[in-house]
């Protein structure tokens, strides 16, 4: 039984505590903190069963029993909580990103050199159902050579002007995703990118010095191109469609819809729009996740996206975003 | 709090209990019992800390404590452990069938006179997305009057023969459930059915009694006419569609899968199966069915399957076996 | 070069003639004859160089130069038109249906017996894209033994109440295309029917006599069972599907719609309805069974839809329309 | 009545011809001319009935009968025939594109000044029915403001090498179809291009200096971002796909196929491929340019695609070109 601890119980520590409660038997959530504790999330906890309930993580760090954390506090806090968690030999399974600095990130991935430590990111779309199939036919050698991989990635609405302000932008806070994505069903390393982005759906984004609509091209080592394009807002829903086409073939996947039915009168066919929230569209992403993180724990095998996973999308983001401020190609190997 | 009995531990009565853990906060499982407890039952009863766990389930019936049973026992128990729940003032929810015979379910219809007590079939169905999307549409006008109401229903594979034998037939054990969506779709009455059948599937089932594959047409109160086709072998996966047409349009339904992604080569262009397990198929509608039976409880209002409608499908039933043995259409005034 | 002479000079007429034209290098078209022939019709024939244009069909009998008729005048005329064709040696396409009266079919059976007079009829649907290759895999074995076969047949709009009088009734004018199309996919005879009734669309249709909305269940002689809905009008485009269901599989097709775009805005996806009109669904199947006659006969090979497939749905019809007015199921030995 | 001469009595030119004969009744073909006149290409001249056979292109351009010409010869010729028929005041339908240099096209460009002479460039993919339901969406504001425009765009199999070495290039010889599309789509100009492209299907392309497979992103003018990724192969079909996205929504375009039937077996559900070739696939796409040119001259309005739709491409895929050179985003401006 691995005993977890929960650094933080907002939306997602509870989402990640619904995981193991309801489908992770050979988990327990052993305690739960965070500072900013609200009402609702103390509730949840006693509701649920957690007997340690702190304002402080520390007292999860520190505690014997605990051999695990789940980091879901703020992105700012994820590296140094990650460095305490390492010290104190604790299994780690940390939101996405580990931090917007490669710096920071290193000495992560130095921490762990030499340990024996489960670390994991959180690049939930890793474990959806429809990524999952796509990279398998990839895997399998259904598509041969890659040759283009397209991505589209659209949120249904902008966050707040105030996050996107500390969100490290469109490429460290969204697109990120989507970097990790081409990682993931390529299995190949990315060279150079080529961003274009414009402010298209708030120009308040635009006053943040941010931009909202983006299509990131990338050379990968593989020799493959590969294409992303993001939009904070698609009116119709969340759009999260991926394809990978190559000698033998093309693979792609389409969203998710809350029913198959489809209307036929005079006025056309209609059919479902694509789910609307991440939470419903990749609830069982999240849930096969932690799963996988405890199995990685009681099996001794490495995690599924391990502290690597966590750093090469950033470089990548961080290229994109020279990239765009350049107003030119930027191989990876000019950043960091 | 509505504390809840569950009698028979097996497959559905296990799931009904996973459902209520994880999704009915309103509900608590107070007791178990299955005078054929297995080990594994008993274990996953102590896991989810079921306090009481009985051989017996006179001792759900007699508990003060339980507020509503769940029959999940074999099928010729449901009308004498309703029966006994209901003068317990107990509320139920009853696996599907009540009773193969009319005269049994009657006898629980009378019972229920003048109670308060709720009462609910577990015609799951009702509760899936798809076909509740399909209700919706008609309920809204959306294609007007209806004309014509077609069913597919096919499973991936037969059942053992024994279990054959002792399951009413395929019009009692599997097409009753369409019978019941023919009702829930339409919002109407049946009265006449013609039924034709054949052996295609499996000798032993002929053998047996029984017909494999049958199609069945329905005259409803409403005027429109219905057909319904039922397999007990569809090798691609559980199969299950409907469609309503109308004077305005036609809403219709297929299958879900297990993701979204699409294959395309020479060979050509492959999707994913129908999911192929009638607990996966149907969990989301498993889940909706038990939330909504405690809300009837909790809110004081009509459950949405109620007795009439356990026993409306086995009359439509007995009247399709009568069609299929006299070769001619059958009213359902010639049944009861 | 097969020489032609096209009887009846109205829209059917004209499309078959199109298609000679388009589509047939090796046929040519020697005359035209209609006693009620339009401006229209003349100005056409003219328009696209046909020399001899005729009242009087018997002009097109005697002339030696033809080689091959297109009956399309109407139905009354079918069975002494073909007569006077056979008896003048002429290859005979034939618009369906031949006669609604089987003697009358009978004798143009009799009159083709020991000649080499090749006689196909207007079944256009055989040669359409979609239900072929419906016919092909099952006629390759991909679905295994046939068990159920599903066909959706539904008008956009009603015809005429004038036209449905003498139109022999939904079944001999509308559905059996669909028994054609039973006899086609499945290729076996049919043994039994069943038919169900309604008229929903259109009141003056049952003062007419008819119906306008149907289901009727056939059993195959090869064991199969299949059921057909039809109706009079569906508004939301000419609904045209088949599916045929077996022990290794299932193959089904749908509509074909003017463009594959569809839109997706906070109003659900949408896309394209079926076509409306059915001489632009079934376009190319008109034109490729002009080709197939005109090969058969080149060729010297057997039609692709013989007289026998133009007396069998006949046969169907008049059982299925004895089997309404009866209200019990027909075997079609009992008919003719 | 129009009359016509086609110049270059190849593939296209039949096509373009069969187009008139079976479509375009207000048009007549005069007169066809081919230097290098097959014999095939003579027996289908003399078997639609065209008088006027020669070698010399200049027949036509001499020939007072003729109203307007195509010009269906090989590429370099198309900047010189232009000017002829210009000079001899008939209408030209000219193939893509006009020329693989600016200045040349200027020429036609300016020698079209002052006259009302049509002149009609063959960016058939206009008149295709997918991409214009995709382009009626956008114009009737179904998609509200334009943000992201998406092209896949990829041959079947790649051409010879012998002819991928006169092409032009990728850019010139088949993304330049995409580049129009981006703009008839949009409604909007391109500003600035950024091309990535590799080797991948063939090294024999890129012995010959070419890539064959391209990713290209584009800038508008109206402020959307687009993106076109092309491959000289896709085994499964000729893969034609857009979308546009913007502030009210998404509308899009899948491929066609020859039939609409999918068979569901234990290996999954295949439906069918893309068709393979680009005739069949843009048929009623070719068919409805010419007409729509004919129209053009008997109406006396603007063609659909004129001289500067045909120069505009080749401007982008110039400007391309120098970006995949210079591995850096190229402006417009920057070139010409």
């Amino acid at each position: 039984m691995v005993k977890i601890g929960i650094i933080g119980a907002g939306r997602i520590g509870q989402v990640h505590g619904k995981s193991i409660l309801t489908g992770v038997p050979e988990a327990k959530i052993e305690a739960i903190a965070d500072p900013y504790l609200t009402d609702q999330a103390r509730e949840w906890a006693q509701g649920v069963g957690i007997q340690k309930i702190s304002l402080d993580h520390k007292d999860i760090i520190n505690d014997p029993e605990v051999d695990a954390v789940l980091i879901c506090s703020s992105t700012d806090t994820h590296c140094p909580i990650s460095l305490e968690a390492i010290a104190a030999g604790k299994h780690v399974f940390c939101e996405k990103p580990i931090d917007h600095n490669l710096a920071n990130i290193q000495k992560v991935v130095d921490a762990l050199q030499g340990t024996n430590i489960k670390y994991q990111v959180g690049f939930n779309r890793r474990f959806d159902h429809n990524f999952m199939a796509v990279r398998q036919a990839v895997a399998d050698g259904k598509i041969g050579e890659q040759h283009v991989i397209r991505i589209s990635s659209r949120d249904p609405a902008p966050p707040p002007v105030s996050y996107v302000k500390v969100s490290g932008g469109l490429f460290l806070d969204m697109m990120i995703h989507d970097f990790d994505m081409v990682r993931y069903l390529s299995g190949s390393e990315v060279e150079e990118v080529h961003a274009v982005g414009a402010v298209l759906v708030d120009p308040e984004i635009g006053k943040a010095g941010d931009v909202d609509t983006a299509i990131v091209t990338l050379k990968l080592k593989n020799g493959a191109l590969a294409v992303i394009d993001n939009s904070r807002q698609a009116v119709y829903g969340y759009d999260q469609r991926a394809e990978v086409f190559g000698s033998k073939g093309c693979v792609q996947c389409g969203n998710d819809t809350s029913h198959t039915a489809s209307l036929s009168t005079v006025d056309g066919v209609v059919s479902d729009k694509p789910l609307w929230f991440f939470l419903e569209r990749y609830m069982s992403a999240y849930q096969l996740e932690i799963k996988r993180f405890v199995e990685a724990i009681v099996n001794d095998t490495p995690t599924d996206v391990g502290v690597v996973d966590g750093l090469a999308p950033v470089l990548i983001g961080l290229a994109a975003k020279k990239s765009l401020d350049l107003g030119r190609p930027v191989k990876l190997s000019e950043i960091g």
